[in-house]
């Protein structure tokens, strides 16, 4: 964590890395009880080269912490049927321990269809039906990284939930609505805010914790901003530039009290958040493993 | 639906009573597919007084649309497995379409571990991870009552919700988690406040709909809303002058542009999203069965 004036600056790469050592000592204690690594297998579809760079980096940091991972690529001309059929039967391969589903998918398949084919033990993003549900009835399994990675950065720096008012710029079902969730069973107050939010300013302007994942660069200025708010910015969004999230980096650290970075900041915890998934799935099917001997 | 001054005062009984008749119409068709009524089972335990009466009011709905409602009750002292037992019997049993259970239970009786035992299919609150799910992935097959009676409410008053500011009193898993996910899959923005909220006035001032289900009458005062706000008051409690709801009726139906009254306001229509819900599952049923034949 490095210091400008008094604002603190996330490192997203130091959170993540004491997640991933605590993920490899019991990746350490599971290998030697399963008597083989725990295994995550990958579907890919198509020729999307953010998603390869996106799986590359996520099957690295399973080879850092002693998970195997392996991937099935499909041409992109896949049809649903041959994709369910291979996820189905991974579902019963008690070699593998969680899935992953590579988003965006071709328009032709439906990604909620399709993801709906994992079977929620393996479910490692936690994007089914069951394990949302899960979540909702705060009574949680695997919990989509991301919304996590938010959840495990706001703990790291003991940012306290309870009575504050956090405010999410995203109501999509991948970050903001598990977020919002999550933030609830905090006790926190919860504003979410979107695309079709008439006045952003207004309720930005109310955040004691900001949590933005809008994909639109400069969107979150320091006029937009409470003094000493707490700033994560979830966007990753490709300029000429490089890499950007939804914030005015530079301006908004002389007003807030902890901001993240992008890049550098949530990305590396989500990753770490996902390698935790694959553990907690993995931990699962070896307790069943043991009830079914 | 009455007039005061400009003021929309909406008549509970109305809308349940449309919804009434669109139900009994699907009931007698499917009767007769099913060559026997639709049947919903009902588990009680205990001697609530509260919880009787309003069993009570829901069989009695059930029978105004021809639904056969029976019920099944125990003594405080049932354990999880015996009350576990007859949940799973009747998810197996094909003459019965939905179960109820009615909450609260004993305290020895974990809520949540309960209703898990409900069969998603046969599931008419929608409580269970998995139709909890549905709802987060925007794929709703059978919503928890209350909120879905709040949607009805909105919808047939024609309630503008996107980009409006919906503010949401509850954060419970029953009315105030789906009902936020139930506006965001609207568009509104929406805020989710609570006893932990710090200054409950600035944020339901900002409300263009305000959802209130804190149980404390006289919560909401005129100088808490913002003129011409939509007001759904879902709190039902009982006092020593009668029931009321969270909402000073008298003086904030002055300034509010719509309103519901406690009683006769969003507890009627709560009961006819129940019988709404007892026929989605025997559709869905139905379907199997001719899939199964």
């Amino acid at each position: 964590m490095q210091q400008t004036n008094s604002t603190q600056i996330v490192s997203g790469k130091d959170i993540a890395q004491q997640i991933k050592n605590q993920v490899k000592t019991d990746v350490e204690s599971i290998t030697k009880q399963l008597k083989r690594k725990p295994q995550v297998k990958s579907f890919i579809v198509g020729d999307n080269k953010e998603s390869k760079l996106y799986l590359k980096l996520r099957n690295k940091a399973c080879f850092e912490v002693g998970i195997k991972a392996v991937q099935h690529e499909f041409s992109e001309a896949v049809t649903f049927r041959e994709l369910a059929n291979e996820i189905e039967k991974t579902n019963s391969d008690d070699q593998v321990d969680g899935i992953f589903v590579q988003l965006p998918l071709p328009k032709h398949l439906d990604a909620q269809k399709v993801l709906s084919c994992i079977h929620p033990s393996k479910d490692v993003e936690g994007f089914t039906a069951k394990n949302m549900g899960r979540l909702v009835n705060n009574d949680p399994f695997l919990v989509p990284c991301t919304p996590q990675a938010v959840m495990h950065i706001l703990n790291h720096h003991q940012i306290p939930l309870k009575g504050s008012h956090v405010v999410i710029i995203n109501h999509s079902t991948v970050v903001g609505k598990p977020l919002a969730l999550l933030c609830l069973h905090e006790n926190a107050t919860v504003s979410v805010a979107h695309v079709f939010t008439t006045n952003l300013k207004a309720i930005t302007s109310q955040a004691d914790v900001l949590i933005t994942a809008a994909g639109v660069p400069n969107l979150i200025t320091k006029e937009m901003i409470k003094k000493d708010a707490v700033i994560i910015d979830v966007a990753i969004v490709k300029t000429e530039k490089g890499i950007t999230g939804d914030v005015d980096f530079k301006q908004v650290k002389e007003k807030a009290s902890l901001i993240t970075p992008v890049p550098g900041g949530v990305g590396p915890v989500t990753i770490a958040s996902a390698l935790q998934n694959i553990m907690k799935a993995t931990n699962a099917s070896l307790k069943v493993k043991y009830i079914n001997e």
